[in-house]
């Protein structure tokens, strides 16, 4: 590749741009995971995600990525030949629910056609058909970071509550955490999963468990082998800031620069911050003519959008095209939507200018690879952040 | 401020936003400045200044602002009451005006409207008409900071050459090296004043001056009082690589770096680029209905564009909100233009996406600051950058 | 604690002084992990490691603990119920046969005093007793970081092969790994486990597997449940550079970094450093009148030295001395030598003079705590590495 | 050179080992010096300097070496033609002489042999002499950075005293300030000079003047030419946090932390650790059976220790095996001791191991060098640092 002047646009949803204040934490030298220090940064970090993850309980994190996040969630409450419910929401819940396949687990796996979220619904139904009460946990993800569709977890523990099921429920966060509300105890979520290379700002190397009273109960008969991921040593370790093999230490320190800039900004203005973004993306996207992948506004996500290409073009060859210029990487699409959408990831560390950036780049690529779209999509989200301060 | 999340947009004509590669580099321990590894780093940075400045003479580097490398123009080739000949083409011509003045020169400053740059033909007449050869040197910028205008060096040359006229020829290149063509030799300059935080992509602290075979004879003559700013223990020591007192080694380092991302880009593709993006930026301006500083089209800067208020507006305060809105800095107006004009800096690591942030900051804000104008400006220049690359 | 000036001493065995060349890599602004550029990144990195483990066969690498590999080790070799030959040299080793306690393997673990390595004949012995080929593999650690105690790899592959048995050989080098040679191939290993924060000289984060073709056969009929662990998944992406799930981008950039100073040093030439380094630190334990635990010179590790405390004193009490008054940690005594021993790292990033920095922190704080011992451990590791220049 | 594995130890008098904090401070990005956050910035720097000096009244900082410094008090206080009184204390005092020549200054040089400090008896005789005033400033080094060896500024202001003189009192604090006790205000100096790459542990690149009301007084008539040093427009601009050019930003950056950092130790405890280092080093040359070059205890430098060679060997070949076997800078001799001494650095960011391994390198090094000499340096250093903890 020739060189590229300026800053890189890394635009997918996720990893996002880390913060260069994040970036210099990360470089401070190594320190010894057995000390005093050591105790003070991971006391701080744990006590300051249970407030991102808005939950009294306990917050383990692993050196690993999102992924084993989700098989922590799993190996540590849930026992062979257990059965689940899950939603095919998109590629990662998909590869959720290989996962839970992988470990012996009897999946119901409920279809849809990526564009919406799970369906209350249907959750009610299956659980009060239920009766044996063999579905142990749903299992849902908040934002699907392949579609940019989120599901409305309210909404689902209250089809839970009412009924009347025992199971846990798990969340997974991945792309909402720390970019879209969410509240771990209050929604009475089980286990949420998380990582650190979203809306933390951090780059890729740490997942996260939050663990509710009762996810805690169900681990003491869970019979999935477990070591790396078993919360018992974790959390047993963590009560004096200690971990029970060698922490990722450089990345702790990283989480505990983001999670500063989180309380510093406030966690209902980040919120607010990307539901703004978001809606200026969605505004650009319809000015240019381009269907939104998501059909369902209220489950419209806040850290990322993909698009829907017109029938005949490629995406993928849209993606190429805009890196090889104006060096911005977007999301391709995955899965069962490859080449059909692209993502543009508008969460983490980010702003008006950058999504200005963002968005001029994607409508001069959509020009230059002679896609049919109309433009003014930069100017119309223009107009709406704009408007956003004469209201305000 | 509010917590302000995201880059910041550092879009003054200078200091530039600093890549992150120099400023890892910045980060290096400082090591011994008489030792090996110094001599050959600034060995490497003395032939890659060379490069960049077009000249097989010395560069002489300081650690200094560029009004420090100023000074050592003044002070190694001019004695008391000399006669030079200076042109107030801005903000930055006036403070060298000055400093002449504080050494006891006579200066001949002859005025402009800081619309325009240097008139060859009033070289040509001011010195067909010093008979005597009283005009020890002629003083040039090549582009003006404070008012986005350049003089045409080889123009100047010419008249030079065509009046017989014996006298130096100096040129502040302070925000066009590294941006804008420039050639110290072939254009026959005798010192070029540079520093290290406008195309150089440094943090400031490095004033430098490249230095004619005529300057270094006029050099042993002249007898304004020096020290710091002496080429001659500077010359001798740099031979081998090292300087007569403790130079600024980490901006050395910086330095560097700077220089190998310019050796990859290539110096004919940074002018390009820089270029480009200038075009790109007065598209912009010419959409909103906005004037240019620069009457001269031959003149334009491709380092910043400086851009007139429309009457009764004044543009700080519109720079203050483009600030806690956008986090954006932009260039103030300077010294007799202040609050008239407003100057975008469109130099050093820089790149589309980041030219179309910078200018939909602008547009947002002129029209949240009420200024009577109309948009397009964006559109404008993404139109003219998208095509660039259909003509190409 | 009071505020500390100068360097950190960061002497336990592991993690190590981590380069500053490798920090700054650390904190590179993240990129697209399915871009071409981290195809390359990843690619330099995996072919690095394979000549740092002294292999031609595949290298998988996770964002996890070096725990964590040993976990990869055993889920992807073995099923339920298989009997594994394991050794208790040390804490580690425990640790290691709790793992396979966990996922229900039958070991056979036997114990020793933690103060000599692996017999290769009682390898033999087991293995020639195991008629029906129950055990399906034999697992060694190269070097306890708990004891510094090694096991002599190479004679336990000539025991296995003197039985004629078919087990499996698995070796952690987790404290080994870059310090001490170690032949991956040669020696016949079939899963070596390492990790990112000892000899590599990185934070901890990365977690490795270097694989045998007899484990890859092995893994293809393994019925531990796994996904995190897979190494099909892992080695089908990494063919092109890329990872089933997000990597941990950052530390790879430091890894890479970390691979290209290793290259530039030698690794024949980082063995002996750590070797010269280790018999200078026992020539100071020596003079000192203290004992090392490593009862067999055979088995030295190069990697750090387990001293024991005079009877009656307690290393805790004088490690926290150690810190409190020279900044340095060293490192304590784990699971059955609590307070018994404490143990001095000299692996990784380091040399003469910062050994001769730790070696004086120890002397004066074995003073100060009032540990009964004799002077001039310094003098006599001084006189040895001087002497090493003289006879080489 | 080979690779060097560990950490290189920088231990010439300036500039010193840079703290990780500092370096990562340096490589923040650059900002608007014309913003509030610039101006925050250098409020915070010019008082904490304030502090540092001891002095109520105001501190300038150029972007520039120590030796702009000194030409900064020069140009600012006198005119040409003044008689000033130095002291040839050493190859800085004599560096400082050449300065003041080219300024034209009638300069009266006492000179020494390099072995003590300005003689109070002396200043009083030639003040009492200078029956006309015609001395216009007395200059001092405080610190011989060449020599380690002090002069005592308050037996020096007293001898002016005594003398009932009007003259200034200027003195070179560039390797004393931030390491030995020095009080602007209390003793009763008019200029001090320093700079950054000393105890303020900073890169080279930041110059500075601390300036008493009666120098302020004296800038007024003074008439040798200056502009960039001119203290006028950098007060003024001050007032408000702005600088009359541009200032250093980053090595603002760095100045901020580093003042931190000294004000988290405290600045009695940073020269209280000094002394006790510098003693030490004294402990191991005697032990070495060496002799220092300072005759005078009450002269001796806390900054550095100059050791002088036996008779008939060559100190700068010393030097050299020590940087390439245990790569570790000294200072060489400079000037008219070129050769028959070196200087050891221990200022700065440092501690107890840093000088263990400093003056283990020493010792090995002489020994390998074949330089007549008895081990047992070291071991004398650990034993007086030891002793300070039992005795404390």
């Amino acid at each position: 590749m020739n060189f590229q002047s300026g800053r890189h646009f890394l635009q997918i949803p996720g990893p996002t741009n880390v913060p260069d204040r994040v970036l210099r934490a990360l470089s401070k030298p190594t320190i010894d995971h057995r000390g005093p220090e050591f105790a003070d940064l991971s006391l701080e970090v744990l006590a300051g995600l249970q407030h991102i993850l808005q939950t009294s309980g306990p917050v383990v994190v692993y050196p690993s990525s999102g992924t084993g996040a989700w098989e922590a969630a799993l190996v540590n409450t849930l026992s062979p030949g257990d059965k689940v419910l899950m939603f095919e929401t998109g590629h990662f819940a998909t590869l959720w629910y290989h996962i839970a396949l992988a470990f012996g687990l009897e999946v119901d796996f409920v279809p849809t056609n990526w564009r919406h979220g799970v369906k209350p619904e249907i959750v009610e139904k299956k659980l009060a058909e239920d009766k044996n009460h063999r579905i142990k946990s749903v299992m849902v993800v908040h934002n699907e970071t392949s579609t940019g569709v989120t599901s409305r977890i309210p909404l689902i523990r209250e089809a839970i509550d009412r009924a009347g099921h025992p199971t846990l429920l798990m969340v997974d966060t991945i792309s909402s955490l720390a970019s879209i509300d969410y509240r771990h105890e209050e929604w009475g979520v089980d286990v949420t999963v998380g990582c650190s290379q979203k809306g933390l700002m951090l780059p890729p190397g740490l997942g996260l468990n939050a663990i509710s009273q009762r996810a805690l109960e169900a681990a003491k008969s869970a019979r999935l082998p477990k070591s790396y991921w078993d919360w018992q040593a974790m959390l047993a370790a963590n009560k004096i800031g200690f971990f029970p093999y060698t922490p990722a230490t450089n990345l702790l320190f990283g989480l505990r620069e983001a999670i500063r800039m989180l309380e510093e900004e406030g966690l209902s203005n980040v919120f607010a911050r990307h539901d703004r973004h978001a809606e200026a993306t969605r505004q650009a996207v319809r000015a240019w003519g381009l269907e939104i992948l998501c059909e369902n506004p209220a489950e419209y996500s806040s850290s990322l959008t993909a698009v829907m290409m017109p029938a005949g073009f490629e995406a993928d060859a849209l993606l190429k095209l805009i890196l090889e210029k104006f060096d911005m990487c977007l999301g391709i699409g995955l899965g069962k939507v490859k080449g059909n959408i692209f993502r543009i990831g508008h969460l983490g560390h980010f702003n008006d200018l950058m999504l200005a950036g963002t968005l001029a780049g994607l409508e001069m690529g959509l020009s230059l690879a002679g896609i049919p779209f109309s433009k003014g999509g930069v100017a119309a989200a223009l107009e709406y952040l704009e408007g956003t301060f004469k209201s305000g």
